[in-house]
């Protein structure tokens, strides 16, 4: 049997080597409670400092800026809430985007129904808000701004620095908050370069374990605490420390390469994906050109993407219909991009790693004309 | 070099070889997102169910009740906050004891600056809540009670029944929560027996890893969820799963004695280490008899805490002072159970586990013993 394709990393990654040895590591030997006193807890206490100044170095920032999480959906809902709770004496109203990730997405919905006035943009053609929506919505009483740096379907990169400039031009005493779930570790990320407050990534999209993110929060901005109890992350985030995922995330940037030393082979991939299936009736792109080339949407116009995808698997190789955080329903961020119903159906998002390779978009575009010729075939009986 | 004296298992297991060996199988073979709908998907949604179906096995409930978190922490704050929210519209008190982990107290602190009136009811003597104080205190407002099982530090068991039945008698519409964080794989727990709507445990304090936990709710309750996003768990907690910690804690469980059949050896090693300490000059019980057999509760009056936990850890020993989650603090459970500040201060916590033997006890004893002599012959030189 031929080894399985797997195209879903969007949705997760397989751990990798490091990331599973230092989680090894942490579950033989340093297992204490970090908040213990004694030689247990202080090697744990240390292991965790390392861990934390690993994550920080990446971001370019401190290591106290760094607040260890259970996941982006954690990460998310802990900005989201907790900038719009310390804002909401200084303002009422919240600009996000129509295509935020669920754990955004929801908690807006929430905030809305506690009177906060919340205005979604919507992209544009090419799947990105364009830098003068952020510049007419935000005002001088906005208090949060959420738009993420990588769509998870498209792969559009959103204009994160306008939004910065756009508070600072409004005067406004929002803060910024960036979904970086689908980015970090996949494009550079300097969060001052950015300007943003507030950042969220997980570890389970770059090949670390799932249960596990951490929440870039910027030095002096203070918001409430989303897990409140014990006081762990200085206060910032309760609950022992989930040292084997932290422990997975050290060891995952170890294997990391450079995002910028990896960018150029991952888009000579994308376009040779590009190629490859836009040669097949009729496929057409969804992703924009100049997306993150780690994301490749595709629809393949008459054939619903439930079918095409069951059909991929029957053949090995894993791909998804779109977010795998949206099981089954259909693509909230590909129509509010604009594309018709019957498009957003016949949807195909393939998601890559650093490992994967053009044999295997050689193989998935065989497999996918196959199963397109057999079911014309089909139909046309 | 003597093996360590690991009695701090209150804080933190260490994980079990079952636990290591599920975790395992899950970072390497099936380490999709249970979400996807491709095999690699499949595979993890199947495994997860299994997982869920060992732990409602545990509680005897039904695997829909069981809800998986990322830990004690994310429990009790989904429990109480979604609780108090759900009740909101009916009522205004809430009841709970002054002893509670902090991830309750906190909680409840912002519930009460929200306007909420909260009620702590204080512990006996003999550490516990009395039945009678739950039958006074629920009133036909009362919306939520909170109470824990086993106090954290004392092991001291509370009457969790007695607040199912205070909340029928009064005919309030209160949902019972219960922190059984410190009890689940202790002590038997029958979720319909205990008449409890909500139950939060943790993994890492029965040999699974940190960042594992689950919530039972029980079915036909309905409570806002605390993580919003993905609508994984059934909508009521979203984030991608944390499939390595389910995976760790679905080893625990198989790993784990009947409850009932451990109880009888943990009481004797109890009683065995109450007759080994108390025979040191200035050691007195602050666990109550009849405690759960897994924690031991003293203070060796005339030294500090601090000073004794740093003593044994250079005889390999691995106490605590109170509880890891509140590092350096003084104990306010002990505080709360009436116990002078002196002895609070004095106060160190062993926490045994299955596999902590008499030999451990005396070794630990003999450590203490010395310990106080040469610190006598000090402080009189």
């Amino acid at each position: 049997m031929e080894p399985l394709i797997y195209l879903d990393n969007s949705a997760t990654t397989k751990p990798c080597e490091t990331a599973i040895a230092y989680l090894n590591r942490v579950l033989s030997s340093a297992w204490g409670n970090p908040s213990s006193r004694h030689r247990l807890g202080l090697e744990s206490e240390r292991f965790l400092r390392e861990a934390r100044q690993a994550v920080a170095a990446r971001l370019h920032c401190r290591e106290e800026e760094i607040i260890f999480t259970a996941g982006g959906t954690e990460g998310n809902n802990t900005a989201v809430f907790g900038a719009a709770m310390k804002g909401r004496k200084r303002g009422n109203r919240i600009v996000t985007t129509a295509i935020e990730h669920p754990s955004v997405a929801v908690a807006m919905d929430r905030l809305e129904q506690q009177g906060f006035e919340v205005i979604r943009l919507k992209p544009e053609k090419n799947g990105s808000i364009s830098p003068e929506q952020f510049f007419s919505a935000v005002t001088p009483e906005t208090v949060l701004v959420s738009v993420m740096l990588v769509n998870n379907e498209t792969g559009a990169i959103q204009p994160v620095r306008a939004a910065a400039d756009a508070i600072r031009q409004s005067g406004a005493p929002a803060l910024l908050h960036c979904d970086a779930v689908q980015a970090f570790g996949k494009m550079p990320i300097a969060v001052e370069k950015l300007g943003v407050d507030l950042l969220t990534a997980s570890g389970h999209k770059i090949h670390a374990v799932k249960g596990i993110g951490f929440l870039y929060l910027r030095k002096g901005v203070q918001i409430p605490a989303y897990l409140v109890g014990g006081g762990q992350e200085s206060g910032r985030r309760s609950g022992t420390e989930p040292m084997p995922g932290i422990a997975s995330l050290y060891g995952a940037l170890k294997e990391l390469p450079e995002e910028k030393n990896q960018l150029p082979r991952m888009q000579e991939l994308w376009y040779y994906a590009r190629d490859r299936f836009t040669a097949l009736p009729g496929v057409e792109m969804n992703s924009p050109e100049g997306c993150l080339p780690y994301i490749f949407n595709m629809s393949v116009m008459g054939y619903r993407s439930e079918t095409l995808l069951n059909a991929l698997d029957q053949y090995g190789i894993c791909v998804s219909s779109g977010s795998a955080c949206a099981k089954g329903k259909g693509s909230t961020v590909l129509l509010e991009s604009g594309l018709l119903p019957r498009r957003v159906d016949s949807a195909l998002r393939l998601s890559f790693s650093r490992e994967t390779t053009k044999e295997e978009i050689d193989r998935t575009a065989d497999a996918l004309g196959e199963i397109i010729k057999t079911m014309r075939k089909a139909y046309t009986k």
